[in-house]
């Protein structure tokens, strides 16, 4: 039988007209029990305030699998286990110490902190001429003659005129990530880094740092200093190039130890072979609880699968929260992973990551085919009325990074970044500086995105491809 | 001479191509200087800290009309001047103190605040009986029976499920406006209202009331009390409904006093005659410094014609800032500034209020008509580089309202507005709690709206109606 044309409309239209409305329904049903039920908050709480900052390899992130695995037990899932995983284990030891000397005897303490792999000082610190620099590229223009014996301070600012706050930490830290090494071939006996943040205030923020290929015993200790410290260590530079800078730090670098991601998941009903994936890296840096960056990433992707549960919505496909160690220095996480994904031969249709701070949510970014991003991008008349309008293309997240290679959607969730920076890998990362509705709305517009992909799939990457 | 159509295509996309070209150099300039050279977040940390909290007919609030007009003074305005305007006075006095007491002797302390326009209690404070209600529409089944005497506890808190916090406020704010006013018809002694805030916490907000026609004899005293105070409240009450509450507060209200609107212009070099107004209210609550309500507003509005300075563009239409006096409790300011643009016959086309808070801005709501709203929702795309999404009809501003009738395009800028309630009319609504850039976006994502407006102009709306 042919059906008249307008007959066909009519129907395709009540067709997606009732899809939309179960959709708006569900999705209506996930934020309201986000914002009068939710469990992120208190897990944040616990995480923050009872455990506190958990660097890979301490005891910390140790009570954090054990924390965190007990609640996805208690969430009624389908299976939660641990993924063995070794880590590197680097210990910030006693607390750092700098100071500036104009001259001897008149010297200025100034706020600093040991970068995340870096060795330590000699015991009796490094006192060393400085030099500043706004970027590796000037190194090879000064020239060893310039450079050796003294201590490199990078101190080019993040740029405030970029309004993704990320774009601004993208121009810079390069500085921190790779000055040592870099400085170590011009005979720089240290490095001093200006602290990835866009405000002034007397926070040294930490994070990862390489040697690359630099022989162990051309190592050299690298620190952050906070910005208010760049600030007045630039100006005394000016003032009298000819100035001293002093820095002590005992960190050190120890043999890997055992450590797990933690995984939780409920079965797919009908295509349990297909694996969603939202989380989060369990991990932080040391200085502070580690709060923003990433205890809200792991606490709203618990929570994806608490709001399904309680819902009531029983995903088609299966999904999986990973709460992935080691992001910080060695994404050792997110790489084991992957090796067992592929291993087993597991097919990821789907991942998510938050690590972008507990922030009130934009949107999201995505690492996937074109078809795939205009299904998405339909999907979002469905988030306006919760002001999500940010359905971009781009990076997804670190740990979710290594699946790539399978050919599947990833993606990011994307908060407002404006005070991330404020906080990240710095003491001042702490759980008072996330809101309740801020982080409550996030999970829940990442279990809304997961929902829409559970209902309607992915098309397959390798089929656009072919 | 005919044009072939093509030609006329191409020539018309070419100017188009060229106006949007020259739009997205001028906005980036904009946001660039707020972003690099800011002015706003100084100003108001000398609003904040040097002044505090500027309740109306307070020392305070003179000192921020001295110092704002001092500031715009040195802008290099074409006319900076105060307009003067009666305002009420009244003052908290010492500090308020409750109890509930389960027993004789048997007491707890919780934090209130008398609403702003209340009246005292008793020299000796007052006690009575307590009953909890969720609104003002439970007074009636209730009736003077079950009320006279007794301390009405309006309970309903603020709607979690709402995106919008606003929204949320909306729903509530009856209670504390009116709730005295309704009581006293009931024979109520005094008034409890739980605070206007999402999140659970130790800080009681105030907020403007009204006795209505009450007669003076029958004014009844109203406090708020914190949101975990109430829930205490609430709970105690369930245990056993014969508990008493007691509170003091020795509020008053005196005479009139005389203040100001502070008004800065910036002639118009084509259309001078046409007014175009960005503004806040300078007047704050007292108990904490006015940050967010409305420090950030006064400064977006100020930091505006900053920008247009800085940046070198002399707008076509005259842009004047006004910083409104007593919007909180009164809106005699607002009241005064539009009798006197009618007394003048002054041609106001644009007006956009900043009183929600320093937030990261995500867009704008207007009160226009459909013209003007269609032609302003075409910039977006202009706006969509510094995540500013939202283009929507809705509320302008309280202090903007009263030029309405004048047929002019009402904007309100709409920051994000999660945190809000948090700090509104409390004691935590401090300069720390503002983001530097969150202020600044806010302030360019104002200043590139006026500048559109002033380009392109706005649809007269009688010429619509006609």
């Amino acid at each position: 039988m042919r059906l008249p044309l307008l007959l066909v409309a009519l129907i395709l239209c009540g067709t997606i007209f009732y899809a939309q409305s179960e959709d708006e329904k569900q999705i209506k049903a996930l934020y309201d029990a986000a914002l009068t039920n939710g469990k992120a908050y208190d897990w944040l709480n616990h995480l923050s305030n009872q455990i506190g900052g958990r660097l890979s390899g301490s005891v910390q992130a140790q009570q954090a699998v054990d924390y965190t695995k007990g609640q996805l037990d208690s969430l009624g899932l389908d299976r939660v286990w641990l993924q063995p995983v070794m880590v590197p284990k680097w210990v910030r030891g006693t607390p750092e110490f700098a100071y500036i000397e104009t001259k001897p005897g008149l010297t200025t303490n100034v706020p600093i902190c040991a970068l995340g792999g870096s060795v330590a000082t000699p015991d009796g610190g490094l006192k060393a001429n400085i030099i500043e620099v706004q970027g590796i590229e000037e190194l090879e223009k000064l020239g060893t003659e310039n450079i050796e014996g003294k201590i490199v301070f990078y101190n080019r600012p993040m740029d405030p005129t970029k309004i993704s706050t990320f774009a601004a930490y993208s121009g810079c830290v390069d500085q921190r990530y790779s000055g040592a090494a870099e400085a170590a071939k011009f005979g720089a006996s240290g490095v001093i880094v200006r602290s990835m943040n866009l405000r002034l205030d007397d926070y040294p923020h930490t994070g990862s740092m390489g040697y690359g290929d630099t022989p162990v015993e051309n190592r050299i200790p690298a620190a952050a200093i906070s910005t208010e410290g760049a600030e007045l260590l630039s100006t005394t530079l000016k003032l009298n190039p000819n100035i001293k800078f002093y820095f002590k730090q005992n960190c050190k670098q120890f043999p890997d130890v055992e450590s797990y991601n933690v995984i939780g998941e409920i079965k797919g009903s009908t295509h349990p072979e297909e694996i969603m994936v939202v989380g989060g890296h369990l991990d932080s840096w040391d200085l502070g609880d580690g709060s923003h960056d990433d205890g809200a990433g792991c606490v709203q992707s618990m929570e994806v699968l608490r709001l399904f549960k309680k819902t009531g919505y029983r995903p088609k496909r299966t999904l999986r929260v990973v709460l992935f160690m080691n992001e910080e220095n060695g994404l050792r996480g997110g790489n084991k992973y992957a090796e067992v994904a592929q291993n087993k031969n597991e097919q990821h249709v789907f991942a998510l990551e938050s690590d972008s701070g507990g922030f009130t949510p934009r949107g999201f970014s995505f690492d996937c085919s074109e078809e795939n991003l205009k299904q998405i991008q339909s999907w979002k008349p469905l988030f306006e009325p919760y002001l999500i309008h940010m359905f971009v293309e781009g990076y997804s997240g670190a740990d979710i990074g290594p699946l790539k290679g399978q050919g599947l959607v990833l993606a990011g969730l994307r908060p407002d970044s404006q005070r991330y920076f404020d906080h990240h890998h710095a003491e001042n990362d702490t759980f008072e500086h996330v809101n309740k509705r801020e982080l409550e709305l996030g999970a829940a517009t990442m279990a809304s995105l997961v929902y829409l992909i559970d209902k309607y799939g992915t098309i397959p990457q390798k089929q656009i491809k072919g």
